[in-house]
């Protein structure tokens, strides 16, 4: 079925909401795309005839058929080593399940060969092949999104662990004494303050605890994009909001740092795009809190991707080592 | 001068005040083995050229001459890539320089192939090679020293990262706010807390806040080894003291596994004598930190190989990579 010469492949992101897909040649141009919901399943089955029906129409538009050399997968609780998706708890047609995403899909793709792997790690070799990261051969990503994820890759490779599982540093401990709950059970977790539900919950938390005056007194509902707003107005507690946020990561960074030495954080996703707020602090917190050795040596780097492409060609650059 | 068939290493293991080299098999098994000082020199060269005559002293003794495969060295700030030690403020001829270490040996030793690193990663290749982590692909390896020192193997590999100094989990930030001193100049490192050092800056702290009756009172000072003997007797603040030593590893070991999802966490050094005091507290703040994927599924285990060859047997794993 598959041709090694084949010099095109899919990319496909499972979000809770939508699954985007897209065919990507070599240098990272997604020649034809497009959106299916993820959502309105409860079970499997229905979804991947769905998602077939939808692959089959862009490769046809791309004109590649039969040049398709394999499909690389994005997922939430994605595991690499089994294919399989796992308590995915925010899919609807996950639940409690384990799901042989990669078996089924493979199937219905009349034997594509089929990688999967969570969003984070392949955010991460979307980065290493396409973007920020060409070059490098350890690095961390950090994506910023509603939690916080991360895929490492240490010589080359993206660091799967003992169970397929590695890579969950939005959960590691960020404050530990009457840290924030977080929806893992846990608290402290480091996606309870900086990933954008994080920073909402920062501004309400703050908005309450003091009189200081903000245009986000005004609001509703606050959300990560409001306090980016207010920020770029000049709000200063929006702008402390950002410095704070900064401050927890750039401390957890060290930590990271201090684990495997990479040679630059990658950081990228919604809350990336408060670059110019975040970038500061995250910096000043590092590099106070690494041995002497890595000061000012570790770089913070944002994602070079495209942001409409950048789901799509992280889960394709997976295809690739197919 | 080397012969890939050859069956014998040699391993080396450059500390503060001595230097223990050895020649061992396939099965580890010490051959022959000896001690020279480290501490009566200030400049490298006359201590590479004593320890290049204690080294063809013992490969004689062994009767292995002519079969020696290569050399593995163990160094505090040993980098693996380069093969040099830097800045070794602990050694007497360390200091800040930069030393080409394995240059320097091999160039004394007829160009016998030379590997180095530092010692807790030589100690993991050790444990991996003929200890507690044998067959194991994906582990960590911490050692409780007069400092906490840390090896990473994931996929069968010694993590080194991009400078060749990875592995410097001793220096994660254990308690954020108020925390002690490190002679790294952070504050709150892992280190200041559950090593020999830390058992006993503890047990000096406590004793100065608390009236809590103790054998330690009657100390002029207090080593580790005093807490362990006055545990070992029943005393109560002497088993609140590895209580807590022992929760303060959990913790951090439980971010640690976000990190790298290893099969288990190996502990190795003089501290972990004390593993009927430590495990249980190790295990308990270690399983309530973990995200519900990893509860009790992470194995805490202690060093298998014997203490006094301990060390010469990690450095010379080494060798057999070379």
């Amino acid at each position: 079925m598959t041709d090694m010469n084949s010099q095109y492949v899919i990319g496909i992101d499972v979000g809770g909401q939508t699954t985007k897909l897209g065919v990507v040649d070599a240098r990272g141009t997604v020649l034809a795309q497009t959106v299916i919901r993820t959502d309105t399943y409860d079970d499997i089955n229905p979804y991947i005839a769905e998602l077939a029906e939808a692959l089959n129409r862009i490769i046809k538009e791309s004109g590649k058929e039969g040049e398709i050399r394999g499909i690389g997968v994005g997922a939430p609780n994605g595991n690499y080593y089994t294919g399989t998706i796992e308590n995915a708890v925010n899919l609807s047609w996950g639940g409690t399940r384990i799901i042989h995403f990669a078996e089924l899909l493979s199937k219905a793709m009349n034997g594509l060969p089929v990688a999967l792997t969570n969003d984070a790690n392949a955010a991460a070799v979307g980065e290493m092949t396409y973007g920020a990261a060409r070059g490098m051969k350890n690095f961390i990503m950090i994506t910023l999104g509603t939690g916080v994820g991360s895929g490492i890759v240490i010589n080359g490779d993206v660091v799967y662990g003992h169970d397929g599982f590695a890579g969950e540093l939005g959960h590691v401990t960020a404050v530990r004494n009457n840290g924030r709950s977080c929806n893992c059970g846990k608290t402290g977790c480091l996606e309870t303050y900086a990933s954008a539900t994080g920073v909402a919950r920062t501004a309400r938390e703050w908005l309450e605890l003091s009189d200081e005056p903000s245009v986000l007194r005004s609001l509703d509902t606050i959300s990560s994009k409001d306090v980016y707003e207010a920020a770029k107005e000049g709000d200063k507690l929006a702008l402390k909001i950002f410095e704070f946020t900064g401050k927890i990561l750039g401390r957890s960074f060290a930590d990271f740092i201090a684990f495997s030495s990479p040679e630059a954080i990658v950081l990228f996703g919604g809350l990336a795009r408060a670059k110019e707020y975040l970038l500061a602090p995250i910096e000043d917190a590092m590099n106070s809190n690494v041995l002497p050795l890595w000061k000012n040596k570790v770089k913070v780097v944002f994602s070079q991707l495209k942001e409409s492409d950048a789901a799509i060609l992280g889960a394709s650059a997976l295809a690739w080592e197919l």
